[in-house]
Formats: structure tokens, C-alpha cells, sequence
């Protein structure tokens, strides 16, 4: 039996989601947990990895169970065994042929941030301070750099190094920016996001907001793949994978 | 020249706010880093100690300062000698007679948390979870029993032993609840709050609105002042010492 969960945690204290020699990461709080309940070795599956840092309100995972725990209970009994930073909140049953990485149709991301010229301890949890103000910030300007990235480009600009690509392009459905009571939510959904991609987005359109970057640039990062155009790595503490969807 | 600042810290990892040995305490590491930036040996007054893991969005505390630095680049400067989750963010000049505890007209304190089966790691973190359904939340019954403590009352039964205690009667100016997005907020201000008074108001008053204790437990709490008709210690990261009040 093919089984897909879906998954809250606050990345602040781990080494991201995939399992790593003598890092506590996401992944293996959660092998270890759903292993020591189910009584069997349990392999797990996610929509992706998350970075060292990064949150998650919806990370899926599938593996294959075949004993007789009640499904309906597992959620609650697995998290009696995870640490509480990490929360199973829904397990349901799919096709043998399921995959929750390669099935995946969409996903969303949010980066949070505020603008104000002295940080500000309570939000910086899982937002990430901006160290100016808020009249500094064009939201017009933000929108618009946003409006660029939707539809199908070569993200090569929009990438860090270090993990092998073979195609850089992916669709991106829609991306826009909200502000709410001065927190403010990038919110991006796309068929898929290379190493990165999110926090350089978000970078780059913090920049151009601030007026510290043409917004031409984003349009010659898109067109030339080199990231001499785009913005700075945005920090990991910002970033929360949303949700997956599925068909 | 008698100074008074305002700070906001995340108390996560903190012994509260006054200054204990071998502890790191919001006291300890303000009045090193205030020191050390005016070269000479600071005092610090609180409006009031806040406990372990107490948040603060508005704490006060004066200071007696006569050198030469500038009074209006104090807050940026303090700020690159404190530790991320600590910040200064207004100081002012006061007269020489005011006194950062004694002078308080009124605090604000909130009391955070949400309702849900299952925790969510990333409102852990200045939110309290409460595990039940939002349906099971009785928010008119919650506002009533709020609005009970509204008033000057003896507030012996909402208050943990171990600290001296001369007197009481406190007077409470306002006391609501409020739910915006499933996050909920109680809100209460008044001349002043005894040892865990909040946080002891916050588990009576949620017990009441799940209807796990009856409404007229409140009143007789605040009539016969025994601890036995109030609720809960409820957990201190839920806590917000929101403002303090001045003539």
C-alpha cells in the first residue's frame, strides 16, 4: 500500500529535509519515527528537498506500508514520536504507481519578509528583516518584476551552483506579492523550482523594489541565464514550501 | 540625565528579563552591551521583570546617563553590540525624578495561541497550541468571562506563590479576546499584574470557553480568591508584554 503524508515543521533546526551523516535533518526524524511505529524499515519519498533553514507547512512524502496499523490513526501516533517542530497532519492512501516527487503538478512557495530599519526579534523566526523602510518599498515595482516570471523560462539566473541540472526551464503559474499588517508574503507556484530559485527570486525582487536594481535586469536574467543579473541568495528562515498538488 | 528605552525580545532563549547568575537573562546582556557602547557602568530599571521564555514587544526600563554620546543614535548603536533576538528600538530623555516601575499608568499584556488537533510547528514559536477544534471554542463565553476581571479586584487566586506579595488588588482597564485567521489573541491592560496573573486569566479563561470549567468559577476566583476556582498555569512562549503606559 502506497501512502502519501503531508507534513508541517519549522526548519530552524535542521540540515534541511534529506538525510545526511551526523545532521539531524527532516527526512530522518521522520524515517526514524514512522519506522519505530509501523514496526518495519520505511522509506520515504518528498515532492523535494528543502534547504538547511527552510519551513514547510505542506511537504509531501509517499512510502509503501503493507502491515495493519490504521491508517486513519497515523498521523496522531507518529507524532507522539516527532520531535514537536516536525508534524504529520494528513496521511492518505494513493495508486501503487504514485510518486510523490515525480506526480507532483505544482508547487507553492512563500518567502516572508518586513521592512523597518531596526530588526525585529518576535517576526524574525520566519521572516527575514529587510533594513529599510516601508516607503523605500515600490509594490508596484515588485508586482511587476513578479509578472515577469510567469509562464516557461530558463531559470540557469536563478540558480545556485552545486547540484548537476539538466534542463533549466520550468513553468511558473503565477507569482505575486502581498503585504499585511507590514508582513509581507512572495507567494510563487510553478511546475517545479531549481536550487535556490525561491530565495534568489525573492532577492532580486526585494532589490528592484528597493530601487537597488533596474527591473530590466530580471528580463536579461531570464533571457541570458547569467546570474550577474539576478539579486543576492535571500536567507533560508524566509522560506516555507506551501503546498504540493497533485492531479 | 535619566533615560528610559523601549526593547523587544523573542525570550525563547532566555531566564527572563532580570539579571541571575550564571543565567542569560534580557537584563544581563542589555546592560553589558549598554555599557559597553557608554564606557561607563549601567543600572537598568525595568517596568517589570518578564518570567523565562516571556516575550516582549514593549518593555521598558530607565537609566541614569551622563556622557556625551548621542542620545538619538543610541538604538542603532546598542543594537550592533545585542544578540539578534534582543532589540532597543526607542530611547527617550525623562526627568530625573521618573522611574520605569513606578511611574507605570498601565500595561498591555497578549496571550497568544491557536486551536487544532494536531500542533503546527511553525506558530509554535510565540503561540500556544490548544488541542482542540476552533468549534469546540466558545469565543462569547471567553469575552464574558474576560470581561469579569475588568475592574479592581483581589487577584489571590490568580497568582503563583513564591514571590511576596502585599497587596492583591489590581485594577484591569480592558480585557478582550480576539481570533483574526485562526491566530487568537487575548488582550489585557491594567495598572498592573502579579506574579503569572496572565497567563493564569489565559487557562481560566480558555478552560471556560471549552467548557471544561464553569463561567461563576471566575467570579468566585476573584470573590474568595482561591487558586482551586482559577484554571491553568498556561505556558509562558504564548506570553507578550505588548506596552507600558506612562503619564
Amino acid at each position: 500500500m502506497r501512502l502519501l503524508i503531508t507534513i508541517e515543521y519549522d526548519g530552524t533546526n535542521y540540515a534541511g529535509w534529506q538525510i545526511q551523516p551526523n545532521q539531524t535533518t527532516v527526512q530522518g526524524v521522520l524515517t526514524n519515527a514512522l519506522s519505530s511505529l509501523l514496526k518495519t524499515e520505511i522509506s520515504l519519498f518528498a515532492s523535494g528537498r528543502t534547504d538547511s533553514g527552510v519551513h514547510a507547512s505542506g511537504q509531501t512524502a509517499h512510502f509503501d506500508y503493507d502491515g495493519s496499523f490504521p491508517i486513519e490513526r497515523l498521523p496522531l501516533a507518529v507524532n507522539t514520536l516527532l520531535p514537536e517542530d516536525v508534524r504529520v497532519i494528513d496521511c492518505q492512501i494513493k495508486n501503487s504507481n504514485f510518486h510523490a516527487r515525480f506526480d507532483v503538478k505544482k508547487k507553492t512557495y512563500i518567502y516572508r519578509f518586513y521592512l523597518s530599519k531596526i530588526s525585529r526579534p518576535l517576526k524574525n523566526h520566519t521572516m527575514v528583516h529587510v533594513p529599510f523602510l516601508e516607503s523605500d518599498f515600490d509594490m508596484d515595482k515588485a508586482k511587476v518584476a513578479l509578472s515577469y516570471f510567469i509562464g516557461t523560462h530558463d531559470f540557469k539566473a536563478f540558480c545556485s551552483t552545486g547540484r548537476p541540472v539538466n534542463d533549466y526551464r520550468r513553468t511558473i503559474y503565477s507569482a505575486d506579492v502581498f503585504c499585511k499588517d507590514g508582513d509581507y508574503s512572495l507567494v510563487i507556484t510553478g511546475n517545479g523550482f531549481l536550487y535556490n530559485m525561491v530565495r534568489i527570486i525573492a532577492g532580486t525582487v526585494i532589490e528592484v523594489a528597493l530601487g537597488k536594481r533596474n527591473i530590466d535586469d530580471v528580463k536579461k536574467a531570464l533571457e541570458l541565464g547569467k546570474r550577474s543579473y539576478s539579486g543576492k541568495t535571500y536567507p533560508a528562515h524566509g522560506l516555507i514550501l506551501d503546498s504540493v498538488v497533485y492531479d
